[in-house]
């Protein structure tokens, strides 16, 4: 049986890659992680049969943005059917990727109530219902902010918000155009988010990581947008690694960066953030000492606003 | 026989892709260019038996940097050898890549000397010695600029004048670290700098284009040095795309931006620099529109100095 979720009107508008059942889903009791990494030339699933194999599946970026919070959720939904200790459950799966601290929230969130009585099927679904319509009601948000004409800069996959944001402006009769960068090591730009821009309908280009500034000189670049892997409460972003130097390019041109923000994180300071930092990232090094730091920590000032349910902060 | 030219000290010092012979040489009368769009997995020299080929190649980025000075002097020789319209000659050589007013500057100087007289071997040789000349000069004063413990940012291949700061501030006992963004689409980063400087001993790490800023966030990065494409008597610098991002990151960070430029171009206004654009890159598209500028115009406020044989401009 394949997990079913409601709330399709958001599933709708959204490009392929983006639709819940693209992203993971479960049958005989097995959860089945499409593999990000291979798109969009390969559509494979990872079977994963434990929520360590999940686990493993999320730090090996299998999938990645929104992709490990709908992946924990399955995980834990099977984790309770197969009675395992769901405090351990949680615990495994949100320290796989520790920037994600929407999984580690809603995880906990979830944890409770089941602990309070709800089941585990009726607690998840309560989450993914919650987070299309949160989807929904921020691209609203962004969708305002974008005007006819504009040519906006994004930076990796930058997932539902944007992609909806983008797809309900351009639904509007406004005209833009979008600006990819590739973002190595992984090319999530070149892979997900232009085939993902391009089903949809919407003008866009692929750049090289290193290309932003030179359009936003030549005046072709008026909005800079992302998704954040985390937001803070000083309105400190935390994002893929690139982000910073866009930011800083865009500020300069006093052209506006908006980050999407599925919720602030209010505990998390900026002394205390730990980013991940990998050695290397495969082939190309043909014997190369690499280094790969995957996110860039965005400071306040260079921050226009932060796109959330409650509006632009 | 391979075309051998005299000042063999500089050679002597460069690391192994940057070696004459090693950029290009001639043998019975053709011209052989090194393809360094496949180094450093595999070395191989296209054939080049007339001007057009030769011209061809240039304009098929077979070489870049300083390699295309080099083809043209000695295709520039060999046409002379031929009985060609040297006019026509240096026209074509010329126009295969707008941008490197050196090359231009050069074949223009070395046309003249034969009008007025001079053998073309002897015009040929006495470029070549005084760009030998001029690397040693340019590099004593590179040297200088780098203090010890320094962290320099690079981008693209910054070819002899760089190579030869940071070798002989290396052989100085300074000890030093340098930042190569691989320089997408062609990589030139990743294929000839990394290993350039790693043959040379230099400590080097290989990232990818969007980390520079992130590292001078750390404090990581101390200098950022470049070769240029063009260098404007404003102080203007035209280099491969990227540099403008680097350089607006550098000045945010209070960072140093130091260009090297074996002539600056007196005649070139800013307003009047056309820059190649190309449509693509290849294969990684997936059928994406792709966008190519290959040079930013890096505004003289952005430059520290401009590091030539008069000294630091």
């Amino acid at each position: 049986m394949t997990t079913s979720i409601s709330g399709r009107t958001v599933d709708a508008l959204l490009p392929p890659f983006l639709k819940h059942d693209a992203i993971a889903y479960i049958e005989n009791d097995i959860l089945y992680i499409r593999d990000r990494r291979r798109l969009p030339l390969e559509s494979v699933y990872v079977e994963c049969r434990s929520t360590e194999e999940a686990a493993r599946a999320i730090k090996a970026m299998v999938t990645q943005g929104g992709g490990p919070l709908e992946v924990a959720l399955l995980s834990f939904l099977l984790a309770s059917k197969r009675g395992e200790n769901l405090d351990r459950t949680v615990d495994v799966l949100s320290s796989a990727r520790p920037t994600n601290s929407t999984m580690r929230r809603t995880l906990s969130f979830i944890l409770e109530e089941v602990k309070e009585g709800k089941s585990a099927e009726r607690a998840v679904q309560g989450a993914f219902d919650y987070y299309d319509a949160l989807y929904d009601e921020i691209s609203d948000i962004g969708e305002r902010l974008i005007e006819d004409g504009d040519g906006i800069l994004t930076r990796c996959f930058p997932e539902h918000t944007f992609m909806l944001s983008v797809r309900k402006a351009a639904d509007n009769g406004k005209h833009i155009r979008v600006y990819v960068p590739e973002t190595r090591p992984y090319m999530q730009g070149a892979r997900l988010t232009e085939p993902s821009l391009r089903a949809m309908g919407i003008e866009c280009f692929l750049i090289t990581d290193a290309m932003p500034a030179h359009f936003m000189a030549e005046g072709r670049i008026t909005k800079f947008m992302t998704a954040s892997d985390l937001a803070l409460s000083d309105r400190t972003i935390v994002n893929k690694t690139g982000t910073l130097s866009d930011a800083i390019a865009a500020c300069r041109y006093g052209i506006p960066y908006y980050a999407f923000s599925l919720s602030i994180d209010k505990e998390a300071r900026r002394e205390s953030i730990v980013l991940e930092e990998r050695d290397g990232w495969g082939e190309e090094g043909f014997g190369a000492k690499m280094l790969y730091p995957l996110f860039d920590v965005i400071p306040s000032e260079l921050v226009t606003g932060i796109i959330t349910k409650e509006g632009v902060i």
